[in-house]
């Protein structure tokens, strides 16, 4: 019998029953991520009979069986994989909900509530890291981490409630994307005033995130004029779908490519497929996807929640301060940026851009790796952050249905005459 | 400022910017998966343009992209789940067009076909075994590698061609069920001799595979007085999708744990919902998610072919004459066990029952780690499962055509006179 030296090829993928590791890796992978779905199925389907948010939930299930509850899921990269993809399609299918047009009107305001609730949560942040004792640059940074918005949980929300239509809605979406521009840049100065260069690809990087999103919505239009047939040309597409999700998943990388967060690729390419003939087609085909890979973010989300952050009371005033701070500075932001909406639609405004999420954690993990701050704050980082996001459901459930629809002077469709 | 010692929760979900291992390995496993569907898609084009099987392209386009080949994607956990998911998706779907009573009609041809198809490669690989030169247990080892059918690319290649509905695709289905449960208990019983203990667990084992395979049958007819009312009672179900989904899940999970192959799991549970009221409701929303998980199957199966093995002369004889005698006994088996079908017919079972998968894979890493074959026999092993597993699509869809729909004395109608 001859010996060789090939390599073996890996085929883990089969090892039902196989004892490697990578195995083990397998079905733990498999079992963690039918444990955290089941986990969010349930946590939603009791807070729904209690009449609270859904996706708080999810959350919550996914805590519970989380590695800082009772441990039954493991978040592992494949988890995680699940959650992006599940915030990926759950932002497309938001863009594809979105007239450009309505989009594009509410445009002034968009960049007046993203810039205004921006630079007041940088400020505020700062402050409050001078007077804790931090330095200027870690201070701009506790700052900038609670400076973007995530719109996951608030689009998430304004679906369910069946508003994404409105005016608010439309707002929210338009200061998200300025507000992650924003972010690429800020990033992008503090890490190179960290190191000590402030090059040019910090311009290239900032340059790059704005043509992405500029040549995203000029392209758009021209969607209206792309037959269906474009859609299902390949023979292996009876439907658009398979077609519409390679382009969502490009979409998706190249924005991160480009240092931009995945979800606002996807959601310009929803703008984009929205303005084509298969908009309805795609939004029925992507029902089911959304509503199997949606639940893993929510899920992964709340089980990388370390409670033990908030049980210790020296460190959990410091988490309320920056928590509650994120949360006004957002409300400013919106009330001022988008008063001509009337009182409460601009409050609504406000409330939906509080929820901080990737770009705050990314933020916060650049400055431990560049060491500007420490374990301690970062963990206090994270912690107010995901505050910020817990309390959006139940503060958006309450000031909705307070927000007139239509309302004279500033009301829903003042968005059309700015 | 206080320091504290808690744990930093794993975030990298979110770490599209941080630098963090596991931010890589998200980055990694993100790309990995676009371009193993990518190159799936595209493979999949190209040979359904030139009239051949499309799956031949998938499998074809995961390897170029593959570790063996281009060396883009990375065959790794993420990639493996999906897979995983992709090809329990598909035989859920394949379940779900197949009448219960249809399959029991064909049972006791089904168990002929299973058990001749299964015997008669553990003969022939035993033979060839010792032959070259090995020992009883690890020549038995090598046949058992061979006996069981993997009815994933099957299945895609009975459901591309419209023939799910015909009899000899029954009989393949019912015999590959036959099949997965002579598996277990060969593989129980080998390990058993290989370790020299046969004890009361390898009969458990097989009580409890025979038993979950019997209730999942026996419930299926159950299926048909299940009220719709019964699938959208959570409030989190607005169609029965996702309850499915769970289920699903949960069946192929629990398929794993007495032993089975997962995708016997699934597709049980796709025979029980097949009988209930929502079947097309499922059918209609599995349909994108069948559209996105089942090309990683295929793609990432492409992607594990080390065709290195077919390069060496001496060991491509040893792999084309165990994978030709692993088609010949199928063939046989199919002949045989269904030559009532009529000899077209029969012969199309012989040929679907051919390709082998992750049974065989699990054998030959078994066969490994108990010792009893070294890594020379091991890639040999995989080369021939794989080649099985690359010729079906060719000989199905050159067979099924000459195959007589409703023949007399022997035809299409005969699996209901068994």
């Amino acid at each position: 019998m001859p010996t060789f030296p090939f390599e073996i090829p890996d085929l883990s993928v089969f090892s039902s029953a196989g004892g490697a590791e990578e195995g083990v890796a397998f079905a733990d992978a498999m079992f963690s991520l039918f444990i955290l779905f089941l986990a969010a199925k349930i946590g939603e389907e009791v807070f729904r009979r209690i009449n609270q948010p859904g996706v708080i939930g999810e959350l919550l299930g996914g805590f519970i069986v989380g590695p800082f509850a009772l441990g039954l899921a493991d978040v592992n990269v494949t988890a995680e994989v699940f959650a992006e993809l599940g915030v990926v399609i759950l932002l497309f299918t938001v863009g594809l909900e979105v007239r450009l047009d309505d989009l594009l009107k509410v445009g002034p305001m968009a960049i007046a509530v993203g810039t205004i609730g921006f630079i007041l949560p940088i400020i505020a942040g700062l402050g409050i890291g001078l007077a804790i004792g931090e330095d200027v640059l870690p201070a701009a940074l506790i700052g900038l981490a609670l400076a973007a918005t995530s719109i996951g949980i608030t689009s998430r929300v304004l679906a369910e409630m069946g508003v994404l239509d409105r005016a608010f809605s439309r707002v929210i979406l338009g200061a998200a994307i300025v507000d992650d521009i924003l972010a690429l840049l800020a990033i992008g100065i503090l890490s190179g005033l960290a190191e000590g260069d402030l090059g040019p690809e910090t311009l290239v990087t900032l340059v790059a995130g704005v043509a992405f999103v500029g040549i995203g919505l000029a392209l758009a239009p021209l969607g209206r004029r792309l037959p269906r047939k474009l859609f299902v040309w390949p023979k292996f597409a009876d439907t658009p779908v398979v077609p519409v999700f390679i382009l969502m998943f490009a979409g998706a990388l190249l924005a991160q490519f480009v240092g931009l967060a995945a979800i606002i690729g996807s959601f310009v390419v929803g703008l984009f497929v929205a303005e084509t003939p298969v908009r309805e087609e795609v939004e029925h085909g992507f029902r089911s996807l959304l509503g199997i890979f949606a639940p893993f973010f929510f899920a992964v989300t709340g089980a990388n929640i370390d409670m033990s952050a908030l049980l210790q009371p020296n460190l959990l005033v410091i988490v309320l301060v920056l928590a509650v701070m994120g949360v006004v500075t957002k409300l400013v932001g919106g009330i001022v940026g988008s008063w001509r909406l009337g009182k409460w639609n601009s409050i609504v405004v406000g409330l939906g851009m509080s929820p901080r999420g990737e770009v705050g954690i990314v933020v916060s993990a650049l400055g431990l790796s560049l060491g500007l701050i420490g374990q301690d704050i970062y963990a206090v980082l994270l912690a107010a952050v995901i505050l910020t996001t817990l309390v959006a459901p139940f503060t958006l459930q309450w000031g909705i249905p307070k927000a007139p629809r239509g309302e004279r002077h500033g009301g829903e469709e003042a968005g059309a005459a700015v």
